[in-house]
């Protein structure tokens, strides 16, 4: 059994952009000799998100901002905000409900996706971020 | 240290069906020789969810929908659908809401589990389908 | 490889109470010669919440309330209610939107938390519980 972490870097604008960064991961997973196992994708940081997404534009620009625009709109008051003359209230609020941290075995080398279900970080702040996302494997060289 | 996967494969009729499978998990890991480790179960598919819930009724057929039909409803307007002369905006994005993926621990052979709180599959597709979870356990033998 | 699975048990008071208890997983983290590897914190109950936050009472006292009060109100009238007798679905459908279940790797004894980064457990619950999470290492003692 062997565990193996890599960093991937991003430079972000924020404002609920989508990246999808599966290619990375795949390639990091070919680059190991694991065969059967896991991998864990978290995202550093309390303004960020991890999920499965298609990747695709309708999705990507607009409705899933839409969709979070209604759950925690970025005008809105928070008293996050007023407490440290911050305003990012909603970046924060959209990482508690979306999650920074996603799990996906592997067999054969395969990562178990669906055809169109990409793994996405989301940066949720307010300004130009750079971003590190830690992608663990825990796995076997043989299956 | 051992790594087994499994497939489970459930027909669904969409819509938010949700299933519980907790009985067929329990069961795999029963087969297995496994005593202290975890699962990881992952729903195949852009439209799917996994997530834990009270398996009754009230919250299965109503509440969970009224829920989400608020957050996304199914008969909203979604670039997605205009794109791809799609209907499915919705389970797409419900899907990146609520996630595709989830562990739990086991320790001496049972799941860690609450009394009412079972591991459940959601299928938000707008039509029947064929789907495929993975659920793969890591843990040791003997503890 | 090692295995360790630990409980913590929080007596908590319920509607929406957050509790940052990263403090305790760093301490079992520190206590075990575990250096590389992930840490899986599952919350054992149907009402409950594992997610990550910056814990400030901005957020904390109002903030993540005001939009949870938003999807799932307390005072709403639920199926699940009127079936048992319960006064609690909104409980149940915070924990199934916000997930019981987080994953976090560390990299030679350390968490790979952002600076303001905290896994917090939410009690959704309706009255006084005596609460017990699952804590799971698995991880390599030499990295």
């Amino acid at each position: 059994m062997e565990i193996i972490t890599h960093s991937i870097y991003l430079r972000t604008q924020g404002h609920n952009e989508i990246h999808n960064f599966t290619p990375q991961i795949l390639q990091l997973l070919q680059e190991s000799s694991l065969k059967d196992g896991q991998v864990t994708v978290f995202a550093i940081g309390s303004t960020t998100g991890i999920t499965t997404l298609e990747y695709e534009p309708g999705l990507v620009k607009k409705d899933v901002r839409v969709m979070l625009d209604k759950i925690a709109p970025y005008e809105k008051s928070y008293l996050h905000n007023q407490t440290w003359g911050d305003n990012n209230g909603a970046a924060h609020l959209r990482s508690c409900l979306i999650g920074t941290s996603y799990v996906c075995p592997f067999v054969d080398g395969q990562m178990l996706l669906g055809t169109w279900q990409q793994i996405v970080f989301i940066d949720f702040d307010t300004r130009p971020r750079q971003r590190n996302i830690a992608v663990q494997f825990i796995g076997l060289s043989d299956s």
